[in-house]
């Protein structure tokens, strides 16, 4: 659906997030990207989770790449007798789902989604060879499904940003990102975007400034210190997110960062607006585990080291933001209160 | 006063801030170390005050490089004509205050007391081959001027913090943080560092976390979009900086990220503490100009791109915190209120 010829960046192109062919999934590797285009390659299910794991893809590429990651388990097991092949398959869901702490609940929707396809093929008689195809079919559909989702929250969202006015976002917010700013532009809107370069990774400097870039949007980038000043002295409208997850009291789990671009926001009164679906599976943060990632990774930039052998690091991937921060959480229902996300189910 | 007898840092040994010696100031590169030990050497002071607006030394040292850009000016007009040889230097003075634009009016002070030296010694017919020698003297008195006060300061600050506590830092506050911790280590006080790394130069990192951890406090680094979350999750006790600009109204002009940490900090409850002297020259903000620093170092790390090309990049050197974020300014004469900052030379 987001092709090159719509105008939409290389990044969100299906076969650049996660592609199964052939008995492989190449994912590309957005910890360079736009410095070098380079895609890892994985030959089994378990590579797929250790590259989610290694953040090789972020923002909505693990799920896809999980998807993908279940065709190629079921092209690994292709020969196994029955009760193994199937075996084999509900094993690799829980590996793939289980590579980061923080996501497993939303990654266990799409590992078992896949399950349920396999299912209907099996039942159906799809040979065994097909199988892989037809899980790859079905995480493309999902992929389609959620785009039309953030189409829907794109216009919600749109809706909050004046005539050329000032959006500030954190980290990579992916799809909708890219649908967001599509819609800006169907409406005439030439926003401007400010990122923070979001560290260790700078997904803000290298993903969503490029995709920003790539659409023709004025665009800004940011060290991670400089938001609470630059909102002030650019005249930020808005600031928005998505969200890793998003508990049924208000909670929005995200990128590190997150909470503090909040705070600032709330202090300039400026609206926060996290993007996304509200997570049925977590009533509140009691249930949520906040990922640790290799301390070395902040004690570093570029690969190289910049402390004193001794000194140490502390890398929480995530942070919460509390519902007292935030203005509203944007579904493609529409926007609704942190402090009543019933209201979306219902 | 603070030599490596002493257990103090490698940084804050004279010779490593800036050096004055047969016609050559060579200052630290403190952009790379502790990865490298390199000095840049000036053969003109107008390569002195090149040095300050490169960044080559930060926080205390441009002051220190300064004073002995000016004992080199001195060096360099040894054989002009009397009113040539006075004119010389004080243009050398406007260069060397001048260098970068939000210090100007506390480089002004610098200056101009080695033009009042420089007066003295020509007073007592100290021949013109002396007089770097003389200048470079002072410079050092003056530092160590700084290095006294700078220990009342940190009785002051340790006054603050709990047995055992943990202190957050922002960007490199130079001798306050080797004061504060030798006063620390003095009353056993084992505190934990929290450092910021301080983006675009990671001063954080690089500099304040090398001296904490040289002096054997326990030390940990942390990426400029961590410190609200990590002051929750590491039961940070004290927020505290350094400034550059403290305004007779209270208003806190410190390395950006400064403000958004001590928003983040008000939110816990955990009381920001900034370090200095009000400084008289500037009533509040409309005399204090924010330094706007080259975008391109915001669009690279560590010397490498990261951003497409069409990505623009905003450098604020700065930030300003208003006096309701800060909780005291700790100065030589004990702990001031931001409201009330007369009192200081009262």
């Amino acid at each position: 659906m987001y092709r090159a010829d719509e105008g939409l960046a290389f990044l969100l192109r299906y076969e650049n997030i996660a592609w199964y062919e052939d008995g492989v999934v190449k994912i590309l590797d957005r910890r360079i990207y736009p410095i070098r285009v380079a895609f890892v390659v994985c030959r089994r299910h378990e590579e797929v989770a250790q590259a989610i794991f290694d953040m090789v893809t972020q923002s909505g590429g693990p799920y896809t790449a999980a998807s993908m990651g279940m065709a190629l388990a079921a092209y690994e097991a292709r020969e196994l007798p029955d009760g193994e092949y199937r075996a084999f398959l509900k094993k690799a869901a829980y590996t793939l789902s289980h590579a980061r702490p923080t996501t497993v609940e939303r990654m266990k929707r799409v590992v078992e989604r896949a399950l349920s396809v396999l299912e209907q093929e099996l039942e159906k008689g799809t040979c065994r060879a097909e199988i892989p195809e037809r899980l790859r079919d079905d995480a493309i559909a999902r992929v389609n499904e959620n785009y039309t989702r953030y189409d829907k929250i794109a216009v919600h969202l749109a809706d909050q940003i004046p005539d050329g006015g000032t959006v500030m976002t954190q980290c990579f917010a992916e799809t909708i990102i890219g649908t967001l700013l599509r819609e800006c532009r169907r409406r005439g809107n030439a926003v401007k975007m400010i990122c923070p370069e979001t560290r260790p990774y700078y997904q803000g400097a290298r993903l969503t400034a490029s995709v920003a870039c790539d659409m023709g949007f004025d665009t800004t980038v940011i060290t991670d210190n400089m938001p609470a000043y630059t909102m002030k002295m650019k005249q930020v409208d808005l600031f928005t997110s998505a969200a890793d997850v998003i508990t049924m009291d208000g909670h929005v789990v995200n990128k590190v960062g997150t909470f503090q671009i909040a705070l600032a926001a709330r202090y300039w009164g400026i609206p926060y607006f996290a993007t996304g679906t509200p997570n049925a599976a977590h009533p509140d943060m009691a249930s949520v585990e906040i990922e640790l990632r290799d301390p070395n990774l902040v004690t570093e930039s570029m690969g190289q080291k910049h402390t004193l052998p001794g000194v140490k690091g502390y890398y929480p991937a995530f942070d919460v933001t509390p519902p007292k921060l935030v203005d509203g959480i944007v579904t493609d229902k529409g926007i609704f209160s942190p402090y009543n996300l019933k209201a979306y189910f219902g």
